[in-house]
C-alpha cells in the first residue's frame, strides 16, 4: 500500500469516527421525530394535533415557541394514566386495609362511609362521592410513618390483582399515555403528575411506572408530622386532611407544587375541568386534552352518568372550545403495554 | 504543495476536528473535575469534606455510591444561600408592603406587630419571632392574585437597595454558595431550596438567581384559592396561613414537596436543625453543613445571640455529631460575586 493510499485509508477512518461521533450525539429527540414518537396511536386528529402543538412550541423559529423552562405538563392519574374501573385503584388498596385493620377501629361499624366499606358494599360507598371516598382512603391510611406506609403499599401492589385482567394495578398503565409521556420529555417538558388520588400512594409506584420523578407528583395529602428520638428521624401521617387536589384544588395544587401554568394539561373528567382551565387561560400556547372512555371491549366505557371518573360538564366545555378529546376506541392501537405485540 | 503534504493537512485537520470535538462533548463534570470547581472556597478542611463526599456519592465504585435518583439536596435559603441581617429581606419587602398599604388596614395600628411595624420599630418587630415576622410577612402579601404578588415583588427588587451595600438585595447572594449549587447539579444532584421564607416570594426571583427551577423550591406559604370567570383563571392569595417551613416544619415540607430524605443538607441556624436531622438519619450516606456567620467585615459575624438566623443548639449538634461548619470569614475567599476579581 502507498503512503498515499494509507493516508487516505487513514482519512476514511477519521471521517468514520467523526460520522460516528455525530450519531452518538444525536439525541433521542432527532430519532423520535423521524421516526413515529407515539407508535401506538392510530393516525388521525388526535395524534396530529398532539404533534402539531408539540412541534410549534419546541420550534425556535416558530412564533408559538414555548422556553423549556416554561414547558409544563401536568397529568392527571386515575383514568388517564392507569384504568380507574370498576373504582379507583387506591379504593381497593384502601379497602383491603380497613378489612385489615378494622378490629382497631370500632367506630367504622356505625359510621358511612366506612360501614359500608367494611360490609364490601361498594355501590353505596361510592355514593358518597369523591370527599366521600378520600376519607376512606385517608382513614385506612393513618397511625404509621409514610416509611412503613411505602412497605404496605409496595406490598400490596405486589401481591393484589385487579379483578377483571386478574393482574397487579400497576400494570394497568396505558400504553399511548407512556408514549405521550416519553414524548413530552424527549422535547424538553417537565411532567407531573397532577391527581385527586393520595401523593404518598402515588410516589411509591409512580417514579417506576411512569418515569416520573417523585418530586414531580401532586396529589390530595394528609397532615403529617416529623418526630425525632434519638438520631432517628421520621414523617408520620396524622388522621387529618391536609389537601384535596381536586376540581377547583388542582389549579391550587399545581400553584403551591409546580407554580408555573401549564401548557399541556391532560385528563379524563369533570375533577380535571379546572385544571384544563387553568391552562387554556395561559397567555402562552396551550393544549388541553380529555381522554374519552369510550372502548368498553378492551377497557371501559363511561362518561356522563358514571360514578367514577364522570366526563359531563368537562366533555361539553371540551366540545365548546375545540379542546382535543382522545377517543380511546379509536385513537389507541392497544390500550395496555401487556398487549403490545412482542 | 504535494499531494502527501496536503493529505496530511487534511488529516491533522480532521485530528482537531476530532479532539475539537471531544473537547465540546466533554461535560462540565469533567471539566470541574479537573480543575478547581468551588474556586471561591479555600483549601481546607471544609472544601476537602465537600468534595469528598460528592466523590464517593458519584463514584459507582465505591461502597457510599447513591444513585442519581436519590441525590437530593436541600438548602436553606435566608443567611445561607443570601444575606439576612439586619432582617430578613422578605421582612423589608414585607415593610415597606405595610406602609403602602396601611391606610387599607386601620386595625393594624393597634395590633402588634403591625403595630411596630408600621411604626418602623424594627427591634420590637423582632421580639415576636420568626412565627411574628411570618405573619407579618404573609398579612402583606394578600388580596391580590399570584400574578399582581409576583408583579409587586419584580417591582421592589428592581427599585429597592440594602441599606448597607446600596445593592438590590437579590445581589447579595453568597458566590462560594452558587459554586457548590453548580457543583452538586453538574453531579447530577437536584437541588431544592427549602426555606421558612415565603414560597410565593422565593419563586419569583430564586430560578434566575440560583438556577433552581420554581418547582424545586419549598417554603411557608398562605392559603390560596382558584378563581374562574369566563376565562379568566386566576389563584388568590387568603390572608391564612397555610404552612410554615421552619424547625420540624421543614423535614414536613421536604416530604410534601421532594418525598425523599435528602442526603445533602445545608442550613445556617437553629430553623434549619431537624433538616439536618432529617438527612443524618438516611440510611444512605449523607452529608450536613451549617454556614456559621464569622466574618463581620465583608458580611455579619452572629450565632448564638442573634435574633435573626439563631445558631445555637444547631452548633452545638453539629460540633457533637461531626457535621461540617463553614467558618465564613476563613472558608470564603468572596462573599458576594460582585467581590470577584474581573
Amino acid at each position: 500500500m502507498s503512503i498515499v493510499k494509507r493516508i487516505m485509508l487513514l482519512v476514511i477512518l477519521l471521517l468514520i469516527i467523526v460520522s460516528c461521533k455525530k450519531s452518538t450525539d444525536t439525541s433521542l429527540k432527532t430519532i423520535n421525530y423521524k421516526t413515529d414518537p407515539l407508535p401506538s396511536w392510530n393516525e388521525g386528529k388526535t395524534k396530529k394535533a398532539i404533534l402539531d402543538f408539540v412541534t410549534k412550541v419546541t420550534d425556535p423559529d416558530n412564533p408559538n415557541f414555548v422556553r423549556v423552562e416554561d414547558r409544563i405538563a401536568t397529568f392527571d392519574n386515575d383514568g388517564n394514566l392507569w384504568s380507574e374501573k370498576p373504582f379507583y385503584f387506591q379504593l381497593a388498596f384502601a379497602l383491603d386495609r380497613i378489612h385489615a385493620t378494622a378490629s382497631d377501629h370500632p367506630e367504622w361499624k356505625t359510621t358511612q362511609p366506612y360501614k359500608a366499606a367494611i360490609e364490601g358494599n361498594i355501590k353505596e360507598v361510592l355514593t358518597y362521592g369523591k370527599h366521600g371516598l378520600l376519607k376512606l382512603v385517608m382513614a385506612s391510611h393513618t397511625g404509621m410513618t409514610t416509611d412503613e406506609f411505602n412497605n404496605i403499599v409496595t406490598e400490596w401492589l405486589a401481591t393484589s390483582k385487579h379483578p377483571r385482567f386478574n393482574r397487579p394495578y400497576h400494570t394497568l398503565i396505558y400504553q399511548p399515555m407512556l408514549e405521550l409521556l416519553d414524548y413530552l420529555q424527549t422535547n424538553d417538558f417537565k411532567t407531573f403528575i397532577v391527581s385527586g388520588g393520595g401523593i404518598d400512594f402515588l410516589r411509591v409506584w409512580a417514579e417506576e411506572a411512569y418515569g416520573i420523578p417523585e418530586y414531580q407528583i401532586v396529589g390530595s395529602s394528609l397532615k403529617t408530622i416529623f418526630e425525632y428520638n434519638n438520631g432517628k428521624a421520621v414523617i408520620k401521617k396524622l388522621s387529618e386532611i391536609d389537601f384535596i387536589n381536586d376540581k377547583a384544588g388542582k389549579p391550587v395544587g399545581i400553584h403551591k407544587h409546580i407554580s408555573k401554568k401549564p401548557i399541556f394539561a391532560s385528563g379524563n373528567s369533570d375533577g380535571d375541568l379546572q385544571m384544563l382551565q387553568y391552562a387554556a387561560s395561559n397567555d402562552k400556547p396551550s393544549f388541553m386534552i380529555y381522554l374519552h372512555h369510550t372502548d368498553a371491549e378492551r377497557e371501559w366505557a363511561y362518561d356522563r352518568e358514571s360514578h367514577v371518573g364522570r366526563l359531563d360538564k368537562g366533555l361539553d366545555e371540551a366540545r365548546e372550545k375545540g379542546w382535543t378529546v382522545i377517543d380511546m376506541k379509536n385513537d389507541w392501537k392497544v390500550v395496555y403495554p401487556f398487549q403490545l405485540q412482542k
